[in-house]
């Protein structure tokens, strides 16, 4: 077990940075012998850098926990013969770094020790695959909707940013943090598995921006107003699973699609119309109903030619849903790739979302969006994977042991 | 010259943000009637997002300006038949829509203005290629060594990572308002010029390090100690170009050079031959002669068997120059690209490097590296290019005024 014996946090750490609580999980920290390589970390006066997010809680943090600036979402391939006796090992080993890279220390195999001291809320947060199941010999306990998604007409999707077994999503405030841990955990995964395919994904710095705003997304549209808040009741009754296989009970289900913007078409067309199709204004996001980004939509209300304000088909309307454990909770990041020779852009979202049920709750309202949302003229869906999330573990614990153990 | 007109710096803006004096940039805040999409700049307690470099001034920002977080190398070719005249009008666009973004505001033709909103630091730094000038049939205004790096031993150079007639220099502390900037100067270019290729860095984000900490690279080695301090004498003596033809004087070069880091090579040796290769202390970047990252290296030091303590063939004693007007100013981000599939990395530097003059200073330095370093095990240069970086303008005025007008 020497692999998990963890090293001390720096009491600089632990005075600035290490008390930030987030979505109800459980902050530990960890003290024994000095090692060498530690450092204090460099953290600034903004103290951005040094802050943590716990890593071992009841749920998996990097869900509830407010989106940090900067993201990778790395998909994997088991390796052939990787059964689950090697699942075992393999999220034993990654759980380690994670727990370690979270708290700003440095895994044990680690090249670059020093890269590891700015943790800058970084979190891990692992996901299943439906192929995973198989390869474990638990195709029982897979969850019944986690499997590829239905086809939509919409779709134009690609293999190379689509499926995958093993799910590592990584998110913090700074990309070298980011850069280094998806490195440590890429490099501890290779015994076992290959990857598929990586997005690197941006929203707004940390401290560039009221924390009360919300995201713009490339199109410059706020996104993400209707998500259920985290830390409410309605969060946790659409977020964490509570039905099916018992082993995934307090964790959660995430599709990744990588949503292609048309920023072409988009400038071509003319605010009035581009509002008619997302329901909100572009300026603040308020419904074209409303004065603020926090009003209702008003569905009910007509224009002088008794027609609604607010169309039918636009995306306000058709993602909409009754009742509060139907919701999605969106957790989206920007990409921008470089543009063509020609000039044009490759930008648009690793859109992810967040929910109990992938049948219960994003699959209806995709069928929706798919069928008639005035906004699929400027957004093409080009990849998809889902993966289920287990739920957290305590110190001594990995993720995945409810399932692999 | 509708264009041209500048909308309002929102008062908010100029209280928070606007008076960042960087580099001896004058700064220059314009107001004009209301516009129907300006907003209040949705920034944070912390302000980062506010904060704006100015843009007019006798040197073009973004050379001696403190790193932003993130950073785009976007290097142009023109199209067939771009000639000094259609020169002149892609930069008084481009330089239009420059001046406008990195003081918050959206060019007129911008279809996402809301995304213009959160300045961040904002720099644009617009660089002339070799061939730019034949094209403008001034060939006898090329500076004369500005052109084509010898070919070193270490180089294997990717022709995909090379050359360009036209750089943009972009870098913010926001990843999205470099994306932003990025998407409306490479549309305003494109009945100009095609993009040869785009090259995306990153640096520890703000507020995540003390400001005073010099930046680690993916090595995990602290880069840039040597450096000409910003601001002194130094600088001014070593960056800003004083010889050569009269247009380029309060100019600069700069090289780009694209550096992969070997890391699985890396990763093998251990700190005492890493030490040994780079003459510095991985842990604080101390010279292994000294205490203190500041401290200078001592070439004289020897060990206990006669043998010097810094090899004569490390980094650190290969790149040290004689004289202040010899040294270059290094502005490096780091990359990493989405791994292989076996996991190997795709990480290195954007190696940026200003200096008066690329034959008198840099290959001199890149000379003597290329030879001997210890550190070429670990890194190989695999794209280089090379520019010549106008002065500054004035408001009413572009940049390459002084060469294309």
């Amino acid at each position: 077990m020497t692999r998990r014996a963890r090293g001390p946090v720096s009491r600089r750490a632990l005075l600035t940075g290490g008390a930030l609580s987030v979505g109800g999980a459980i902050g530990v920290a960890a003290a024994s012998a000095s090692r060498p390589e530690q450092r204090v970390p460099e953290v600034s006066a903004a103290n951005f850098g040094g802050q943590m997010v716990p890593f071992y809680g009841a749920h998996q943090a990097g869900v509830e926990t407010p989106a940090q600036a900067h993201a990778a979402f790395v998909a994997l391939d088991l390796a052939a013969g990787v059964d689950r006796a090697a699942l075992r090992r393999m999220m034993l080993v990654l759980t380690d770094d994670a727990a370690r890279l979270t708290q700003g220390l440095a895994p044990l195999a680690d090249g670059q020790p020093e890269l590891a001291h700015v943790p800058a809320r970084l979190t891990v947060t692992f996901g299943f695959g439906p192929r995973l199941f198989d390869a474990a010999g638990l195709g029982d306990r897979r969850p019944a909707s986690l499997e590829q998604l239905p086809a939509f007409g919409i779709d134009r999707l690609q293999e190379r940013w689509s499926g995958g077994d093993v799910l590592l999503q990584l998110c913090a405030d700074d990309p070298l943090t980011v850069a280094h841990a998806q490195r440590m955990l890429v490099k501890d995964s290779r015994s076992f598995a290959t990857v598929r395919w990586v997005q690197r994904g941006f929203r707004r710095g940390r401290g560039m921006q009221d924390d009360g705003v919300t995201q713009r997304n490339v199109l410059g549209q706020i996104d993400g107003t209707g998500n259920p808040a985290p830390g409410s009741p309605m969060f946790g009754g659409a977020v964490w699973t509570d039905t099916g296989p018992a082993w995934l009970h307090g964790g959660t289900t995430v599709v990744i699609r990588r949503i292609r913007a048309e920023l072409e078409q988009w400038d071509a067309a003319d605010a009035v119309g581009k509002e008619f199709a997302v329901g909100r204004r572009l300026s603040d996001g308020a419904p074209i109903t409303g004065q603020r980004e926090s009003d209702k939509p008003d569905f009910n209300a007509k224009n002088e030619l008794g027609f609604s304000v607010i169309s039918e088909f636009s995306h306000v309307a058709r993602a909409q849903v009754g009742e509060d454990r139907l919701r999605i909770f969106r957790r989206p990041y920007n990409y921008d790739e470089p543009p063509g020779a020609d000039g044009t852009a490759d930008s648009g979202l690793v859109f992810a979302s967040f929910q109990r049920d992938i049948g219960e709750q994003f699959i209806p309202i995709q069928r929706k969006l798919a069928e008639a949302d005035l906004m699929n003229e400027w957004i093409t869906p080009i990849g998809s994977a889902v993966f289920a999330v287990p739920p957290g573990c305590e110190p001594g614990g990995w993720i995945g042991e409810g399932l692999l153990k």
